[in-house]
């Protein structure tokens, strides 16, 4: 594949999703309805294929070293409606409609603590 | 310092980042009104530390391995309101509220282009 200018990147009309050294770029999932961020994972080329295939958010497990069909032992499957895209096309944002708690703790969303002060306190959305 | 454990880390009131191996953490810039996804970055241990101090959103720079004060050249700042931590601690998510556009582009989010098919195509929010 040749080079891709900056300009083409940012301001073209094709997705040339920008992998990093790892070969990962980074998934944010949100409500589309609430539009509360639900988790943030990364995705390879294969995790990413497989998400525009069948509708479901995949991801890569950095820690197990594999895909990762989001909801595949718990039921709790994102369903994207849209995908978007950041300016350099290193990251993307995946509106989704949660089949259910989208956090393995069983949080609707992962993001379910705020910082105050020094420690954590827990937060409804 | 002793091991954490998965409970603590994800049940505990503790805050304990956890960066990974390249020492890094994602951090989610939130706009605190509209709940926009502005933009997503890492941030080192510095970072955040720069960032609880000052209350203006600082990142790490992979591509120049350095500390980031977002708007340090544009104004743009992004002033944090709060900051929420993921269950596994690796990842944060900044509400904030921003002082103009916060891509680099001009454009008030980075996310401005939606995935259609094989294309991308710009969204206005």
């Amino acid at each position: 594949m040749s080079e891709v200018t900056k300009a083409e990147r940012e301001h073209g009309k094709a997705f040339l999703p920008r992998f990093d050294a790892q070969g990962l770029l980074i998934a944010i999932a949100v409500d589309s309805q609430t539009r509360e961020i639900l988790m943030v994972a990364y995705m390879n080329e294969e995790a990413l294929r497989k998400t525009r295939e069948t509708g479901l958010a995949h991801f890569h497990s950095r820690s197990r070293g594999k895909l990762w069909l989001k909801g595949e032992t718990s039921g709790h499957f994102l369903r994207i409606n849209e995908i978007r895209v950041d300016c350099d096309q290193d990251a993307i944002e995946l509106r989704v409609t949660p089949q259910g708690p989208a956090c393995h703790t069983g949080a609707r969303s992962c993001f379910y603590r705020a910082l105050e002060g020094d420690s954590l306190s827990p937060v409804d959305g």
